[in-house]
């Protein structure tokens, strides 16, 4: 690459106002470390006439082939977001030999082997590092740093989102529209909020976390996901008097060599390192035998902080042979996907029960009918019913499932019994 | 660089052993992301009658230059430690044009410029991730992920044998002597301890950590450093009833375009992300205004995690252009270094007194007079002595010494009074 470098963009929106800002007033540190001069040019948008400050504006342009196909362009930076035409354009750059920077997270989760192989063919470079937990650099940790250090498990808060509402509930004890209301309110929800509070957006950044952490191919439908729309008040509060913290967890491990992804709430043991992240920050948690634990904590989101992650990949372009890292990887399937049944958990179990003699003494036998075992239980009356919760010790969850249906089907049983995954082995304390 | 990398490498110990293992286990992987084979070469060993498992016997030599004057050898890894001839030893690499993977804490925190211009010189590459925190990544993310992010501030617990006396102090009352004596049974401390406990080895870290983050030459003479072998438990139990964790910080930031680095116990606030980091992990905290808080968490010690470093370091060798990052940064002074008295810092003030009326009075006019203004005050009696424990507002920290001096002249002190920096503004909750 020659020594001034220049930069087409796809989008001018905060993220596209803040990669430019970046580059101007850093371009200093930039050359003086790298060599190289980055020069922004062409920026796509779809309205012109809008003002987009730390943009030049004699850069902007309507017209795509103003960035895709311009022969000055060395290296497109996309932030325009979607998945049509987005992915196409893309697609077509890196064929053709230009490198590609992307923060766009549903593009990638959905598209990275078509993405990686068309950078394969045309011997450019594909960089995501913006699109999972903004300026938090677990890509790049993951994708270099810990190459080799063979991770078994990814586990992550990596929507800030419900981070931020799961701790107003525990906090000051809001119900969950209350604090989501809340959260909408000082602008860390969405009006519609369903991608967040409903696991979608971490599954997607789930599905390229561990794509990459295990050297395979997982997409989005790869995930399943709950999220913490459903999750009660009540839980929360008697979770935080056992010892737990709730939070909405991304899991990504290794089982039997078979990869097992999924996003949903759970108690985490308050002296758990994820059980401290809190508010809107992000945290992942990467575990193997070779390094034990390393995690990762940082604001998830915000403009400077994405627009920070996007030059750093241009960066690591610039500093980066051409197919270093990832080659391969990721365009292969590599692994199976696990089967839901082989998993292994520790559950919180709550069941409101009609409050007549013997009903724990049931409920009891039906676990113990389906092998799952008891570790803590809480027994509380409210006049004519009764609240039980318990820890279950930690086994295989094709069992409790098996439990569950069982528990389902006795009189006293009053509502649907809630079931809410336990990290580690059931302890409060990890 | 051709498919087949040969490694040579000086020193066979624990970390040496670890290397050649992960090269050997995790080849396919390392192969399939990066296009590059890596085979281990010549091992240089002080005593070749050892047994090293892990290492192939037939590469072992006693015979420096069968590593340094090779011409197979492509990449050479530094794990034998030490200044000399170490140092010598890897100029003449770098110059010759052999890249360098090193671990070595001291040799970096004393020569890295010298090293960094031989590398420039050779065109070679000089790596150095497993010198500080072992398998925490932080050289890497500051070096090529947060390069443009403009960092302000690096505040680290980078020693952890002092974080597992301090934590063990706090959690089970135990003085300082016995918490040293329990770490040294259990390996986490050394028979002489003087290094760790005394901050010359978080010194060392924080010098290459602050020549990272600001771009600068900081060697670990310009890192003033106070360790934790004069800390009283008492004021340990006392911080912990005011709200505060007892840590020994590495702190560095830019004030004014100057540089800080010191060493020193300091009194984190409970829900600041530092105060959750417990045992012999370790912890940095870097911000900015543009990414405002990253923090990087795990084991900052351990055979295999320093292991994990190396081949991590050689990977970024393989996958990255000659001279990229660094480049002229760490060679030029850049900055100047900080005058102390420049400096704010809240701090905790314990002075033990005779218990006469109006000392209390006595004592706060001092502290007034100098321009020292008190947040907290916590006065308890103790038959004819009474103990004072104040913390002071954020502030220069030379209008603290300066009241240190007029305490210190009352004849109502009884013992050199106690001081200890408390991050941020002197409030318990951040």
């Amino acid at each position: 690459m020659s020594d001034i470098v220049r930069i087409g963009m796809l989008g001018g929106g905060t993220v596209g106002q803040g990669v430019a800002r970046i580059i101007r007033d850093t371009a200093h540190t930039i050359e003086r470390a790298t060599g190289h001069r980055i020069e922004m040019g062409p920026v796509l948008v779809r309205d012109a006439s809008l003002g987009r400050p730390g943009i030049d504006p004699s850069s902007i342009t309507t017209d795509p082939q103003a960035v895709l196909g311009n022969p000055d362009v060395d290296i497109i930076i996309e932030v325009m977001g979607g998945v049509d035409p987005t992915r196409e354009w893309l697609v077509q750059a890196l064929r053709s030999g230009t490198s590609v920077v992307t923060a766009n997270k549903q593009l990638l989760a959905r598209h990275a082997p078509e993405l990686l192989a068309a950078a394969e063919e045309g011997g450019s470079e594909l960089r995501f590092e913006a699109s999972v937990c903004a300026a938090i650099p677990v890509i790049k940790v993951l994708r270099e740093s810990l190459l080799a250090a063979e991770i078994e498990s990814v586990m992550g808060i990596v929507n800030g989102t419900t981070n931020y509402i799961l701790t107003e509930m525990r906090k000051s004890g809001m119900a969950y529209a209350e604090a989501l209301t809340q959260a909408q309110d000082l602008g860390y929800a969405e009006a519609d909020p369903t991608e967040d509070v409903g696991g979608g957006d971490a599954a997607a950044k789930m599905a390229i976390l561990s794509s990459i952490a295990f050297h395979t191919r997982v997409s989005i439908d790869d995930v399943p996901h709950v999220g913490i729309d459903q999750l009660q008040g009540d839980d929360v509060d008697i979770a935080h008097e056992l010892g737990f913290v709730t939070k909405l967890l991304g899991v990504a491990r290794l089982v039997d060599g078979a990869v097992s992804v999924r996003v949903h709430p759970a108690l985490v043991p308050g002296d758990h390192p994820l059980a401290a992240i809190n508010g809107a920050d992000n945290a992942v948690l990467l575990e193997s035998s070779i390094v034990r634990q390393i995690m990762l904590v940082g604001p998830g989101a915000g403009g400077t902080e994405t627009a920070s992650a996007v030059v750093s990949d241009v960066l690591s372009i610039l500093g980066s042979n051409p197919g270093s890292f990832l080659g391969g990887a990721l365009v292969d399937a590599g692994r199976p996907m696990a089967q839901d049944g082989s998993l292994d958990s520790a559950f919180y179990l709550r069941i409101d029960v009609a409050d007549k003699p013997g009903v724990l003494a049931r409920v009891s036998s039906v676990l113990s009918d389906s092998g799952v075992s008891i570790l803590t239980v809480l027994q509380r009356g409210e006049g004519e019913a009764a609240r039980l919760v318990m820890i279950l010790h930690r086994g295989p969850e094709s069992r409790v499932t098996e439990a569950m249906a069982a528990l389902r089907a006795l009189p006293e049983v009053r509502d649907e019994p809630v079931l809410i995954h336990v990290v580690g082995d059931g302890q409060a304390s990890a």
